[in-house]
């Protein structure tokens, strides 16, 4: 069992805020990040897939072909975007990097599986000091 | 002569775009930096003094006292912003990295000769890849 | 279940030495890092929760509570400190990378758990080539 | 328990092929990566142990013994040398990172139970974008 | 007037030596950068031009189009290459970083100029601890 | 003209104070950096030389001769050191990063012209925060 990342990057504005919270109660949650002008940040997202080396090629898959894949089915959706407003899997969600480390893992579990591997971690860093962590479960 | 550097950093959110420029004719200049709902980025700051070493000290500026007056003349501004609708200083200009640093300059020009120094370069890094530099003129 | 880091930093000075062993003897087992006159690093925490995402906020825990609570507990202990003589929680250990991180869980497992989250992993980097990791047990 | 980690780094040079493979059978297969007159890498070798901190000394294994593990087993073997042609330990195998690691596994697991701990992950990166790690099965 | 920098990466091999030296002649002066068998490296390149603001743009070049005309002019040559064998730039040369400065220097001086800017240094980072730079003269 | 830098890294403790301040005049202008205890950092220093590149070799100057230049004349003398009661060329001047960088620069003058090269900058980095630079007057 071998374990392999592919870090992606994707700059993206977002805002933290709920609807049925008043803009008072959104900044004592959320602080300047509830600012409803938007902000962003430049994030990072490793992909990490589990599985067997292929004796073939000696790779668990070729890294050209995960990058491919997290860049159609996530990277086109992230970049240059407003996570709030434009991404289809993040709709009706608060755009935290919790929820967008869980909502990455769902868009790219099939395609990983279509590859011959099983998805392992999802990573994503909103700063230098801040990231999280998805294991799928 | 001595020069030293302080790093701040900032979130903002930020579109490039003209007015004058039809949705098409923005994209065609400025790409998917032009998108509508905006975009962002986690911004370094990089912030260079000159002048002679203060032998009481040892210091040319005490870089607490550098921070302080970059966190409340720019990063205040700008930090958790969208720098298009909310600072005073880029309003009427691009948002470009380039005009960043000349606008930031101009912010932080006249507080540092209050601390016995001078100014020599601003620098915005708006990713792993991109800066932009100015030394005043 | 999700996993969350927040880093926070410390420069602090310190000696890895026995009382009950010779000059010559710390200098056979440490090395350059039983100089009688200390030494120092910027050291780097990272400090990883895991738990449920709150569906109100999208949060495991709101970083900036993670990191005040870090910073309260630990980082005012350590910052600009000297290891061997004035942190608490360090008293009678031998100042290692190892015995840091299991420290610094001593001092966070308590708070975090009010946080509505569990302590995951302290890792401690003394250096851009050295970093320990503990999981509480 | 706890775990450790080093980093250590070395440049080589390879090549992804097959000889029972055509030049244009490789290109498809590995890409640029297959250049008969090779490229090359600054890669960074991340290993981890495990085991018990030893009261004596605080460590669980003393870093600079680790460290000469890894440059005698290992660093010596790739450092400046063609990864296809010099290394023994990865003669018959294709260079691609995944192997790196397992074939570095190999390397260092009985040196490492010498130390008195218990290898635990090597992690190999090729750049910034890309890493493979290993747990040992 | 305003500095811009972008960040381009490529990873190629290369070996130094003189043909006119003996092979323990070429060790002694190069080292194991003399190795027959050839090494590599992850090398950065970061080009940085000078000029006026364009004030319809708030760019000195549009740094995508900078990116394109770095990649088209150094980065095919370069990467997963040879840097003896296959860099037309290059031929006749000792492949150390102060030469292939100045060879990118000379690929990149016209094009930049049809993008009405002044390249103003380029930066050739071989690792985390040296690199060369040159300004034209 | 070419410019080459090299990076090395020194780990030492320090501290700033004036012997004919009180602790409290030494803490209201020094804050927490004149702990009467210490703290540490781990510094990183870059040299950078100007000259011509040596047709015979392709190099301004070795840089395996640079490194062991900077590691003789400065290196062993920092490195896990107190730096207010170690080090000889910081006798007497406070330790301030400023002071350091003036100090290194005297250290290496001589030895750097013995290479047939020019010392240009030298670059010392307390954090990641902070840096001071000196070019010689």
């Amino acid at each position: 069992m071998i374990y392999i990342t592919r870090r992606e990057r994707f700059n993206a504005a977002h805002r933290l805020f709920r609807q049925d919270y008043s803009d008072e109660k959104n900044y004592e949650v959320f602080g300047k990040c509830s600012n409803p002008n938007w902000h962003g940040h430049n994030y990072e997202l490793f992909v990490t897939l589990k599985g067997e080396v292929n004796p073939e090629t000696g790779f668990l898959v070729n890294l050209k072909t995960l990058s491919k894949l997290i860049r159609e089915q996530v990277i086109t959706k992230l970049d240059h975007k407003n996570i709030n407003l434009e991404v289809d899997f993040m709709q009706g969600k608060l755009s935290s990097t919790e929820n967008l480390a869980v909502g990455i893992w769902s868009e790219l579990e099939q395609g990983v599986k279509l590859l011959n591997a099983e998805l392992h971690c999802i990573k994503v860093s909103e700063s230098e000091n801040n990231f999280a962590e998805y294991f799928g479960n």
